[in-house]
C-alpha cells in the first residue's frame, strides 16, 4: 500500500497541483466540507482517527504521556462515518493521478466488506473518488462501484465509467466537496447521477 | 484526565477484580459483543481507533514506518458508532469504580456535545456504564442522562437512578454487553427499562 501512511494524520506531503483551487487534497477538502456541516448544524460525520497499534509510552507526566514507538494498521473499516437526516452515512475517500482510470487496488478488501454490511444493514455507502489531473471529484453510489467491480476482470475502472454512473461533486468555497447533495438524492428515492 | 491513555488503544492495564466473570474490561467486553454481532451478521458496529496527533515518522521503509513521537487527542466525538436496523447508534463507554454514583466528569463535554447531535439528526444515542464494584452495566438512553445532567447541580449520578432509568444488560458468554437488545426497544418504540 504505497503512499498509505502519508494519506493520513495529518502529516501529509502537500502534492504540488498549480491549477487546483487551493492545492488541497481530497481529504483537506471533505475535512471543511464536514466541518461546515457540523458548524450550520446539517450533519455529524468525521473522519475515524488514523488506526495504530501502539506498542510503547513514555509515561512521565499522565498529561503528556508520549507515544514512542507505535505502527500503521491496515484499516478496518472505512475512513468517514456519521449521521445524516436520520440515515448512517459511511464512505471511502480516494485520490487517484491516472489520468484515465482508477486503480482497484487502492480500496482495501476490509473496506470492500465493510461497505457491503453497511448497506446490507441499511446504511448510505459510497465512494468519493477525485482524479486529480482534472480536479473532478465524483460521487459514486457502493451498489454500483460494486457491481462494476464484479463484472469485470480488469484492475481498475475507467473515468468514463465514473462519468456515466458517478455525481460530479461541484466546488463550493464553504463546502469544497459538497458530497450529501448526492445522499439527498438516495434518500430521496432519486438517481444519483441525473 | 487521569487514566485515559491506559484506557485505550490496547495497552490498557487489568484490573484485579476477582469475582468478575472474566476479569475483562468494559472495552474489551463490548468490543467482543461487536464481534458477536459481526460475525452473526447483526450489525456493523466499530469501535473508533485512539485519536494521536502523531509528530515523528521513521520512514526507512513504507512497510514498516515507525511512529517515533504521537500523543493522545481529546477525542472529539464517542468511541463507538455503527449501523444496525438501518439506524445510525452511536454510544459511549464508560466504568465506574465507585460504589455509590458515577462522577460526570468522566464523559467530556465534546463528547456530550457530540452526542447531541446524534440525537438532533435521528440516530440513536446512549451510554453504557459499568459499575465495577457490582459487575452491573447499564444501558441508558442519552436523552434520559442529559435530561438529569441538566436538572440537577450535583456534579455525579447516583446507582439508584441507574437502577430506575437504566435496562441492566444481562451477561451473555459469546455478547456479554449484548446492548442491542435495548437498541431493539428503542426501535420498536419501547422503553429501555421495562
Amino acid at each position: 500500500m504505497i503512499g498509505y501512511p502519508n494519506r493520513k494524520g495529518g502529516f501529509e506531503e502537500k502534492h504540488d497541483i498549480s491549477y487546483a483551487h487551493r492545492g488541497m487534497s481530497l481529504e483537506d477538502d471533505i475535512n471543511a466540507t464536514n466541518k461546515h456541516y457540523l458548524d450550520n448544524d446539517i450533519a455529524a460525520i468525521y473522519k475515524k482517527p488514523t488506526p495504530v497499534t501502539i506498542v510503547s509510552v513514555d509515561y512521565k507526566s499522565r498529561e503528556t504521556a508520549r507515544i514512542t514507538e507505535a505502527y500503521f494498521q491496515v484499516p478496518s473499516t472505512t475512513d468517514y462515518n456519521g449521521v445524516y437526516r436520520g440515515k448512517y452515512v459511511d464512505f471511502e475517500a480516494k485520490e487517484t493521478h491516472s489520468r484515465t482510470s482508477m486503480n482497484l487496488n487502492i480500496i482495501h478488501p476490509h473496506q470492500i466488506k465493510h461497505l457491503e454490511r453497511v448497506v446490507k444493514y441499511g446504511g448510505i455507502a459510497f465512494l468519493i473518488v477525485r482524479f486529480v489531473a482534472y480536479e473532478e471529484t465524483y460521487f459514486v453510489r457502493f451498489e454500483d462501484f460494486s457491481f462494476k467491480m464484479r463484472s469485470q476482470t480488469a484492475k481498475s475502472i475507467k473515468r468514463e465509467w465514473f462519468q456515466e454512473k458517478g455525481y460530479l461533486i461541484p466546488y463550493r468555497y464553504n463546502a469544497p466537496v459538497d458530497y450529501l447533495k448526492a445522499v439527498d438524492r438516495i434518500i430521496d428515492g432519486g438517481n444519483v447521477n441525473e
